[in-house]
């Protein structure tokens, strides 16, 4: 049904895997390299050249590498000059800016905006419509929420770029801001809407326009338990690495004993 | 100028009614049926493979209707196993993912995300980027402003989905947050930028972040006139059914006697 | 690497400058005028027709002007019936309805959504994922960051449409939102995740739900200086037209005297 091989162009310079599916309507530019079992699907551009190359004659365009594994879906743009762990994973229309590097099975929404020079661990989820600005720093395990944007300019328009950073574990609610050099800690919450400055401690949940820590992740309560459901990864395995033994468990051989 | 056939791709299995206009570049799948008189512009997928298809040989795309009269813009894609009531409109690269099911005279606007598994009345109007959660449930003329977003988990990450649900008539203003299960009556205004949770009764005026009911809206003084726009259906009929013979009229003979 | 003529529609009736590079599986429909020494990337779609062409058999495109030097990155689509000074450029996957008016040397980030029926002065910069309602006016030297929404009706739905204004060198932070009709003056600085409605004098610091004046920008101290960073002219210059000579003679010989 889909692949057909209408309309695809894939330069002689770029390296393609065994068993990659290239969607109609596609094109892959120089450098690129997509490792094995990757599905590109339709009306995508990757590796798609940066600034320099519009002004630049003797411009070579810099190595982008999706590792095995990826799944990008249609009509999304990804920048020459970035590094994608394996089983990396997208929605529609993501575009991604050059220099961004991300781990393993990282998963990034429909529409999101990443713009460059930033760097993601293992395991983010990103849901539809996040911006990510330059110099953001992203833990493991972190998964941030529809809306939600990532700033770097403390007095617009300045020459001042300082990304946030977060935590592994912390989640990110839907619609809230981070300020420039904002620090988010560890298996934090923050919730949805907030404006965000600051330091936060690990284990903190975090609330309002403006945003204070109002209590410690683990003394929430759950809707439909006794217990938090914070820190979370006790309570949620759908498709992580410990969905099958636990995290009680997985944590221990995997350098996680204190989260 | 449009529509000059041009690397159109249309599936054997889909099926086409008379009049039907099909953009360059878009891509209809298998078991699309398109009703009379539609208009599906340049660049768009509609029958877009749910996620089975990837990994299940014997996969067989599930029937999409988009009944009589839909006008889908460019870069839109519509996944399979949705159908949509008569004259379903939508702007620029619109997503509305599997299972999603739309009343009559339904308008998406560009950039908007319906993540599948909602339910939607007639005449609704979604406006630019709003973004809907599953299992979100939606009366009849309902309009929603940009940067909106439904949520579902309460607990985020879980696997708890619990979306909310907007009676008829009501408006969701910009950049507002309506949290898991929140429960909207009829003809309430949500204002803008507002953090919605809980139970709202009919005629609610709803603000803030966290928001609360100020008054009914029957009591908001008009800036124009000295009664309250609201309910707005009696000062504002531009394409709606009642906008020759009057709300008053028209209500009468169509279910609305007590609105 | 690009611009490899595929798949490329340019009508009989449009006009294309000197060194104009167009890329692939773009269209420019009728009465398009671009200016010499521009850039159309991949996907695009240029003078894209208004409502009527599908309704009115004798339509015909109005004129769109792209003055030289424009930079149109892929998957954007402008409408026909608009008119941009030289230098203009856009992210991916803008949208700019019809009768929009632009300045000079403007820049449009990656998802913005321009409706129609505004006004923008020189030198504007719009971040990604800004939202314009029709109507809105802005003056020269404006910054808008991600996720701001330019509102204009106060009762919606209603046929009432008054957009919001902003004057010379403001800038509109993160994830704010203009009410309609809002009044922002010179030099302001509107704060991130704001809900502006109202009117505020020349050199506003504008923060909160609800905004509020909160002092004179003159007055914000600097992270890294003793000095107010505000009025920025003063302390930022990168791709200004002050960038060579300072703000301090440029603006003597620019009608900016009092600035």
């Amino acid at each position: 049904m889909k692949f057909n091989n209408r309309n695809v162009y894939i330069s002689e310079k770029a390296t393609i895997g065994k068993n990659v599916r290239i969607g109609d309507n596609t094109v892959i530019y120089d450098n690129v390299i997509i490792g094995d079992n990757s599905i590109i699907c339709n009306d995508c551009i990757i590796g798609e050249p940066i600034n320099d190359y519009y002004f630049n004659s003797g411009y070579e365009n810099p190595e982008t590498i999706l590792n095995e594994g990826a799944f990008i879906r249609s009509h999304s743009i990804i920048y020459a000059g970035s590094v994608f762990g394996k089983n990396f994973s997208t929605g529609h229309r993501v575009t991604i800016r050059e220099h961004s590097k991300f781990g393993n099975n990282c998963r990034i929404g429909t529409v999101s905006d990443i713009q460059g020079y930033v760097e993601f661990g293992d395991n983010c989820w990103l849901h539809s419509n996040v911006h990510i600005g330059q110099q953001s720093k992203i833990g493991n395990y972190v998964f941030i929420y529809p809306y939600v944007v990532f700033t770097n300019d403390p007095t617009p328009p300045s020459d001042i770029c300082t990304g946030p950073t977060v935590g592994d574990f912390s989640q990110i609610a839907v619609g809230t801001v981070l300020l420039p050099a904002a620090e988010i800690g560890k298996h934090c919450l923050v919730g949805a809407q907030s404006l965000v400055g600051g330091k936060y401690d690990d284990y903190s949940l975090v609330i309002g326009n403006p945003a204070k820590k109002i209590k410690d992740v683990r003394e929430l309560k759950s809707r439909n338990a006794d217990k938090s459901h914070y820190p979370w990864p006790y309570n949620f395995s759908r498709n992580m690495p410990w969905e099958e033994e636990g995290f009680e468990n997985w944590k221990l051989k995997n350098g996680y004993e204190n989260d």
